[in-house]
């Protein structure tokens, strides 16, 4: 039998890691596979702040035959004291071989001090095997670390042509259940779903995860770490009454000064965190200012944008929105109904926004299609 | 070996029938295949009106071996006098023993007619055999011998956020070079192209289909027959120097009695044919009444409809939208940029009209979608 490549091993690390994709936030998703003479020793991956890092669970399911063994991690062994130690350490200590990194820690103040034990140690050292795809796995702790602000995920639900609901606001339902399900899957994996005052009055939103609409086995678990709701209401117009107030878990009503008064007491009455941030030069919300903080208060990693045309239009005008994941339903709502984006002095061609489209699939009777700014090809 | 099925050598007709796609019109697509002891002994497809049907191809190159074949032929055999004689009488004449037709003729005048000549001579039969498939051949030839009026085929450009032009009516180029290119085979697979006048104001578009943007082996050959262009254009306001008018082949322009005037002895002294046709209940041209003209008297198959969001609008409310074949572009036009379609009166998700998508694909950086109007499902 041919031997096992590396890439399949360091595969099996990444498929181990993505179990962690609902439960590990704040820190990023991780594997680790411990592979002897071909066969693998040992396995793990994190699966909740608090609870031990991949590479231990692996080391402790392989005891004693780890010496000599090769650890595939998807991301470079912590340096730091953890609950059961640095990682670099466990696995020095284990007597493991060598160990194949498939990406270095993001952190800037502790990037490659793990490898740096490692070899220092003696242990054989070899990063960046399926780099890309274990970036792919942790985008948000990537942007958290490296740019100081959460990868943003912006959500739409649309008809065929390019409408989010009627122009009265009904929206209720354009897309089908997988599509919610999958929506509901979205919010999961997010640290924080971020949302504009508006879409909250028209559709009064919960924006939870609800574990009957998880569609996934461990939905319950998964479910109790709800999101951090946020709110992006400059003249703090939300209502007390609004259902995401009365939701198990945090919400986060961002404004700018001069809002300190019966308002701001009314909400916080309800329940609500009041966020004062710099107002941009239009006397909103700077959203800048608001990822920032999300990711270096919050330690928020991934956020969902879900919202109307005005604040999908000024984070994709702003630089602001990494991916796009849009829902079409096979159905019109004509040239009245709302636009997906507003997107203010786009008048003339020259000044479209290219997307580049990365996927496109059916989602029961709707499509997904995934999507990042970009350049436009001939 | 394996006997070759029935509805292999069926697939193989259909695929013969397809070789005419570009140039049978105004007859349907045929394709003929004759097979004896399990091996092909003719084959054969219509090619342009006024040269011999499939089965005449396919028995010529037969010869005497058609004796005792069986004919495996995508439509029903004709029973009328055409240039080389019918061919339900050419095949009995042949000495073919069986005859497998996909489907009867549509034509309920002659329905059955050539089946019947075929048993009384005591040829097999059998009709049915991958009946759909032939159907999707013939869509035009079809609704025009069933109801009376072309196959529509509605075909628009879009952005990712359904947005056909500027606001102010700048749209060239949406869409890449690949999905232009699909375009033109569209065009020169229809009868007939249909737009609106102001589309025409804007976009001056010729409308004909050019052989160097084809991306086809016999572009030059297909490009003789050019479609024949239709303007909707209540009030003739066509421009006397529009491209269309200056173009090979004829162009009609549809209005409405009472601009019997100036205008309309400028635009015939330009070339253009004007059709006056009943006014609808808003005074505008009646778009059945045109459909039925078309199919009637000019006979037309297959219209492809390229226009902006009123026509095309108008036409999805009176149900005379066929099929829509949508090319996304993978770019943001915003919320002032023109709507896909305008469908007055639409205000409440109830009314949504719903679609049913057939088919998406990559074509250049775009992509079509291929839909038709449906019901929802949940």
């Amino acid at each position: 039998m041919a031997k096992t490549t590396a890439a399949a091993w360091m595969a099996r690390a990444l498929q181990l890691a993505r179990r962690g994709l609902y439960t590990t936030d704040p820190n990023p998703r991780v594997g680790c596979v411990l592979v002897k003479d071909d066969r693998l020793v040992g396995e793990g991956w994190h699966a909740r702040a608090g609870e031990p890092h991949a590479e231990v669970h692996a080391l402790r399911m392989a005891g004693e035959t780890a010496r000599g063994a090769t650890a595939y991690v998807t991301l470079e062994p912590c340096s730091h004291q953890g609950l059961t130690g640095p990682c670099a350490v466990a696995l020095i200590d284990a007597g493991v071989k060598r160990v194949v990194v498939a990406m270095t820690d993001p952190n800037p103040e502790v990037a490659g001090r793990g490898i740096a034990m490692l070899c220092e140690a003696g242990v054989e050292v070899e990063v960046g095997l399926l780099e890309e795809e274990a970036r792919a796995i942790n985008p948000g702790f990537l942007s958290r670390m490296t740019r100081h602000r959460p990868f943003v995920r912006l959500k739409m639900a649309m008809s065929l042509d390019g409408r989010t609901a009627m122009e009265s606001g009904e929206s209720q339902w354009i897309t089908g259940p997988h599509a919610r399900a999958e929506v509901q899957r979205l919010r999961a994996r997010s640290s924080a779903v971020v949302t504009g005052v508006d879409s909250v009055i028209f559709d009064n939103s919960r924006l939870t995860v609800r574990a009957s609409q998880l569609g996934l086995d461990d939905a319950d678990v998964i479910a109790r770490r709800q999101p951090l709701r946020v709110v992006v209401d400059t003249q703090l117009r939300l209502p007390q009454a609004a259902a995401c107030l009365r939701e198990p878990g945090r919400t986060l009503v961002a404004t700018v000064a001069g809002y300190d008064g019966e308002r701001r007491a009314r909400l916080e009455s309800a329940g609500a965190e009041i966020l004062v941030l710099p107002a941009d030069e239009n006397g909103r919300v700077d959203l800048v200012a608001l990822l920032h903080y999300l990711a270096e208060q919050e330690l928020v990693n991934e956020v969902l944008l879900e919202t109307g045309a005005t604040l999908a239009g000024a984070m994709l005008d702003a630089g602001l929105v990494d991916e796009m994941q849009l829902f079409v339903a096979p159905t019109l709502l004509g040239g009245e109904a709302r636009p997906l984006f507003a997107l203010p002095g786009l008048t003339r061609m020259a000044q479209q926004r290219p997307l580049e489209i990365l996927d496109i699939r059916a989602i029961g009777r709707d499509w997904r299609i995934t999507a990042r700014p970009g350049r436009l090809q001939g």
